[in-house]
């Protein structure tokens, strides 16, 4: 099958929202085939980075920090939203978070994987790097205002206990733990 | 820390967008320790399933479909989102999405995993399961109208190859085939 076998054309779209985050739009799709109309909708994302940072004893850096659509505090790897105009150089804005987040910084980083995180609903992508040989920045640029975060170092053992657990129950943590399991 | 330290309590909430797959609310929060107040933009959703489904000669079931977010046809784990009343039998609600997107169901299902998509804005959580010794279903549930979707079937080096040559992009089917590769 083509594309055009696939390819739902927009009939309409209306704006719901924009925000600082996120942008709602709701969508009259013309379905292909002949099948009529649907609706879609769509949250818009800039996108996003993460980042796997192993220390020099063999842990994993995680945050924890509290996330209002879940009412919950829970684990993660560093990660934040590309600011505008970071698109062009999600590595850079990788290494910003993980000084924000952690107060570490890295020369040895690479790409692991970009990721749509829901794309029944969202176009989020995630750009997912490995650190390694952690060093501490002397003074690290400052966590955003609004966000509260506590560093953990876990070894691999300990990661893959918590998310038997549930504790760790976020996809792109998950994900990360098992690329590092696989040995990358 | 406790959790009081952590917890963004609600000041005020807005409804900006009811729809049948996520509900919009804006929030405005007071951070915890009187650092002020900040915005919450969030997105709610019902949850979903996904399986990681296996056939008799050892190959992942995938299904390729297009995804209005995204403007593309992407390869993903059978899935789709718990209907109202579904929350409490999720298992029924996967072998619902299974049959209809692919035909097959199976006696021999067990859970892998929950996991949060999007923790920073979204509260949606997908509980993947893993099926095997697949059937196939003589007269299996239609798709849903709106829904067009193509089976594929491959193997875990095939998938392997996909997810490394960005062909499969999706969080949730990667972190499945990771689940494999390691041997759940």
């Amino acid at each position: 099958m083509k594309f055009e076998d696939f390819e739902e054309k927009t009939i309409s779209r209306k704006d719901i929202f924009k925000g600082h985050v996120i942008n709602v739009k709701f969508d009259r799709v013309a379905l292909p085939g002949n099948r009529g109309e649907a609706p879609r909708e769509l949250v818009f994302h800039n996108g996003a980075v993460a980042v796997l940072a192993i220390t020099a004893n063999n842990k994993i850096v995680l945050v924890r920090q509290f996330r209002k659509a879940l009412e919950k505090v829970i684990y993660e790897i560093p990660a934040g939203k590309l600011e505008i105009g970071e698109n062009a150089d999600p590595q850079a804005a990788m290494l910003r978070e993980l000084e924000e987040e952690t107060g570490l910084t890295s020369e040895n980083v690479s790409k692991i994987a970009e990721f749509y995180t829901a794309p029944g609903f969202s176009n989020e992508i995630i750009h997912l790097y490995q650190a390694k040989e952690l060093v501490r920045v002397p003074n690290p640029r400052p966590q955003d205002a609004d966000e509260i975060l506590v560093r953990y170092e876990v070894t691999l053992d300990e990661a893959k206990a918590l998310i038997k657990s549930g504790d760790i129950a976020d996809a792109k943590t998950i994900l990360a733990i098992q690329y590092w399991e696989l040995g990358v």
